[in-house]
């Protein structure tokens, strides 16, 4: 049982059975792929993870009642329009999509899943996407795995894609996916929409303790911006096309393929924060010592989400004050004068007061492209880490003429 | 009965029996003034708010203990060093500027109060204070109002004052205020200094009732960038120079005398955001509609806090998407079918979805220096308004760089 790590050209159609394509559809602007379409060879069991958001888009809507079923046999995606806030309409459009590829494609409806990405409130232009549709089902192929990661890109500067390798019970088993996100990039995974194909054999409940386990830690633990959108979406599909037995909690190599697929979705995660808008730094702020790991994530977002932290970031300027007033006005329960706060392990606050560490040692450490942030609440045994970027004026650029 | 307004250029020393100063002590670079003092000839009945945030200076707690005493002689205000995060040495420091001025003044130490604001966790430059307090002491003067504001200020572009003048009983009564803060201003007041002062006669507990709901209304509803601070400090002196009887509810001018202090809270309060670092917008946001007020300022926190929403105001971007999800977020219960949204009265979102206003108009209004943006939940009967500002390129470069 070896885990090996491959090169990411081989994206989502990694494993075996799979087969995408990226193409351009024309809802995005010339030149520009802007729909995905990923599909199964044999009907795969599928588990999905939606945004948490009061508002959600209509294919969020619409996978969330085809994931019912349990099965999959394709994912239609495209990018340059979110088809969120667009009422009956949108509704009407979101499920005209799954229809059209499921005809084509001749599989059921129910297994076939939509996710849109982009403007909030336009309506989808459906002939556009029908033309689209058809170009993508006669595009896919084995190959089409980093095309396709290339079309469910919006402000990402670089497609995001990951494979881990396994041996069980003597057959190569591939986990993969491919995610596109950063800007909206939040707790509970925002306007972040990822993909994971196995051609492992899981049954659909156990594909989806898998998959949220790994959300929880992954995408749920990343924050760019602190927003939340109305379209994220994690799908994993698993066809079983590599032969062998079922997996679940009772073999012995399910603790190693969901290490795998914790893997896949942790590098993506990463990859979305190191590509977070505007982002000039990598940062993971921990915080230990909680009452509980509820009070440490609070203090861990309040700190992430803090814009004057994150311009101190960008500015690799040690100004740990602004982290202590963050965790005083997270909501958490902490003694002041206990806190400890150590960057990449040097110590910077003790109990609560500057450690004594020159400035320009700190200012040297936060110059580097990523640094780690550990706070010590000496309050209790839970920790909770997250992962973000700094806060710079490239992410005013990106955003205050994004609809344009 | 008459209320008036008055050049605000008398500043916080119009009211009878106040003199004020502000002088270079030498806590900031070279040229600035970085020292305030606020005297009153009388001792003065006195109501203060502070921040919620869990680390609190030690010139908070200080303040918090001598408010007990419910008179006020003096405040020794400082900028450039906040004198939080300072352990033993950061309260004995808040004690000696308190009782120096005690000592210079000739009144008692309860009586005098201390607020900072600056850098956090760097120790108090206490020979530098020593010298400054001598010297602010040595200035008081009837006409000090102006200075005094200027030395409070931080990253303030200009100093903000507010005068009002009543006739109650025959005599004029005037209530006056100065205030700081420009970032890290949110939520229940933060770095946020303001000091008010009335020549009116006013109980210590009639006077803090005033007050709280004054504040309540107005540094408590504006927000620059969600952050709270550890030093954020009001107090109110009234000292009964103006002669007459003593107000309070029973007084049938009281409510009228509450309008006034509520004016001059919410002038500066106005002043802060628009004076909010980077902003180049002033933006009211109230929601409508909601199941109750917490839920109504629960949505109008988020919408106002978004970094993606303040961003497009920035780029004058109708992007109402941003605000829907932010809505949805924000975790007050809604229907999002329901959900209508107007600009400056000019529907932007009808039940949802767009209300088919052409981009180009919505435009030109988001182009103006600023704008209102009201959310109907069609949910309830209750509402909240939250004042603040964009979000540009300039608040990146105040904040990545403030320490050095």
């Amino acid at each position: 049982m070896k885990k090996k790590t491959v090169p990411p050209q081989s994206g989502i159609t990694a494993p075996l059975g799979f087969t995408a394509c990226g193409v351009e559809a024309g809802i995005k602007r010339k030149n520009r792929k802007d729909m995905a379409l990923l599909a199964s060879e044999l009907p795969a069991s599928v588990a999905g993870v939606f945004t948490t958001n009061r508002v959600q888009a209509a294919p969020v809507l619409l996978c969330k009642r085809h994931l019912a079923g349990g099965i999959a046999r394709a994912i239609l995606v495209n990018s340059g329009n979110a088809n969120a806030c667009t009422g009956r309409k949108g509704a009407a459009d979101a499920l005209e999509m799954a229809r059209m590829t499921a005809d084509l494609l001749r599989v059921d409806i129910d297994s076939v899943f939509v996710c849109s990405t982009g403007t909030i409130g336009v309506p989808m232009p459906m002939q556009t996407v029908r033309r689209g549709a058809r170009l993508a089902v006669a595009s896919l192929s084995r190959q089409g795995g980093p095309d396709a990661a290339a079309a469910i890109m919006t402000t990402d500067t670089r497609p995001k894609q990951a494979v881990r390798r396994l041996k069980i019970d003597g057959r190569v088993v591939t986990v993969a996916g491919m995610a596109k996100g950063s800007g909206m990039i939040s707790p509970k995974m925002a306007t972040m929409l990822a993909f994971l194909t196995t051609d492992a054999k899981v049954a659909p409940k156990q594909l989806q303790e898998c998959l949220s386990s790994s959300v929880r830690l992954s995408f749920n633990s990343i924050t760019v911006d602190g927003d939340q959108s109305t379209n994220d979406t994690v799908l994993f599909m698993a066809n079983g096309a590599s032969g062998g037995k079922a997996l679940g909690p009772r073999h012995p190599a399910w603790k190693f393929f969901c290490a795998a697929v914790n893997d896949v979705c942790m590098e993506l995660a990463m990859m979305i924060v190191r590509d977070g808008e505007g982002a000039t730094k990598f940062v993971s702020v921990t915080v230990k010592g909680a009452a509980s790991e509820a009070a440490a994530e609070k203090v861990a977002r309040a700190v992430a989400c803090s814009p004057l932290v994150k311009t101190s970031w960008c500015g690799a300027d040690p100004n740990w004050g602004r982290v202590i007033c963050a965790v005083g006005y997270s909501g958490a329960e902490f003694e002041p004068g206990r806190i400890d706060i150590a960057l990449n392990g040097k110590p910077m606050v003790k109990r609560g007061q500057s450690a004594g560490v020159p400035e320009q040692v700190l200012r040297k450490i936060m110059s580097a492209a990523g640094f780690t942030l550990e706070i010590n609440l000496h309050g209790g045994r839970s920790a909770f880490t997250i992962h973000t970027c700094d806060l710079s004026d490239e992410y005013i650029k990106i955003n205050a003429s994004y609809m344009t």
